[in-house]
């Protein structure tokens, strides 16, 4: 079964468009999993077990572990094991390196991971993203246009391309190219959630490619505005701190499904009456 | 000591300029270190014991570890132990993210792994590279102009900044704005090697920050060419496989202290006559 295959029918049955991010950062995992070998991994076996019912995917921001070691990377492995087989997996990894090195993360990320998608970086061309696409029925999802502040330096300079007379700000020459990229279906765009004009221009540019869309909760883009311009299309709305860390007591299982059913309330009540 | 302090210092000790890759991909690695239990660790420690009178630093591009998950975190660790402290590790990591995940990269790379520098993407601006500014006296070599096929695809976009009406190609910009990034100097820039031209031109646009040039040996840049443009300023020339695998029998450490040897006298005597 391809991601898209599998992201589909998880979105059936769980009504769901919610992704929740593992960013479970260490230093913030709460008192009643600290005695445990294992904090980290057992707070997300945890998270998964409260909140799988009411998601679409997780993704695992890799930083969070690689911070730890080796040590981190056990506890990785160990959330990996959690994840039931029919949600789909994206290792936040925005990766981006070329040739023998590129075919090295790929392993990392498909191989020693299992994972069923990645996020990678598109400054070096296709090189950084062929050895990842060569797993036929994953998913790459390409940086495109992101939300933090200073994303405007590279990503809004006006470009035209070579050989083209034709200009638009990079991250639009970034969703023309992966769409071009995109032969055997196994690209998407990572589309920040703060302007949802620049979304629907993107949408325009690389029709039928997923997005993944951060930048809602902690990163405080409006649901709202961004829904409306979704229909029809594959999407997945990526919450992180805010479900994962909103209880921090031992009722954070509760909490985090509270959180987690409470965004895809929203969001499927804003894609039904709009 | 500042990564700068430390490279100018073994520059002057080892006289040299070449910067050794250990790319020690596992599956390349010579049967005679396959016996023993960490066989990548002990291949680079027995490379280094065999080059360190040659370099003036190494690289280590962590995507040939990762893809060994916790093991390869081990053997990382391992080599690490191995690298005399007066000889700069760059971490070639490509790392990019904003915000909280962007620290958890920096200490990863500066705190779990105690890099003196790292290799960062630029296409999320500067939020991606701040956290890694903070430790002071480290070095962030910023991806500017890379030398395979792909990189013109955005790198060589023409582009005008926000508020600009100056066009170049995109990685002129990349060298500008890491320029003004460079307030503690605590930056440098990624060039390949493959069109010395541009080179001259990006350190007109950044005076001043060292460089680190891959695109010798396996990625076929003309070192003569290159090095004619690099007099006054601090870089390194980098080559991985054609020096770590230059030999594949039982005198592999002779064969890699051959290459790098020869390498840094082709470098020290085009310096020299031009």
């Amino acid at each position: 079964m391809t991601f898209i295959e599998k992201y589909r029918e998880i979105v059936q049955k769980n009504k769901s468009y919610v992704c929740v991010g593992l960013d479970s950062d260490f230093d913030k995992l709460p008192e009643t999993v600290r005695q445990f070998p294992d904090p980290q991994g057992l707070f997300n076996n945890l998270i998964i077990e409260a909140t799988k019912d009411y998601v679409c995917a997780y993704k695992i921001n890799i930083a969070f572990y690689e911070c730890r070691g080796a040590a981190g990377w056990m506890s990785l492995e160990a959330t990996l094991k959690g994840i039931p087989g029919d949600i789909p997996v994206i290792i936040d990894a925005k990766r981006g390196d070329i040739g023998n090195t590129s075919k090295k993360y790929a392993q990392a990320i498909y191989e020693q991971l299992g994972a069923d998608a990645v996020t990678l970086n598109p400054y070096l061309g296709i090189d950084a993203v062929e050895p990842f696409l060569e797993y036929e029925g994953r998913c790459a999802f390409i940086l495109c246009h992101t939300t933090n502040k200073s994303s405007s330096e590279f990503q809004h300079a006006m470009v035209s391309a070579e050989g083209s007379s034709r200009t638009g700000p990079l991250y639009e020459l970034v969703a023309r190219r992966v769409a071009e990229w995109n032969k055997t279906g196994s690209c998407g765009l990572v589309v920040g959630a703060n302007v949802p004009e620049h979304i629907s221009r993107i949408c325009e540019l690389a029709p039928g490619l997923p997005l993944l869309i951060p930048g809602i909760g902690a990163q405080k883009g409006s649901v709202r505005d961004v829904v409306t311009q979704l229909r029809g299309i594959d999407f997945m709305i990526n919450s992180s701190r805010n479900i994962i860390f909103a209880g921090e007591g031992e009722d954070f299982q509760e909490e985090a499904a509270g959180q987690a059913m409470a965004l895809r309330d929203i969001i499927n009540d804003l894609l039904e009456k709009g």
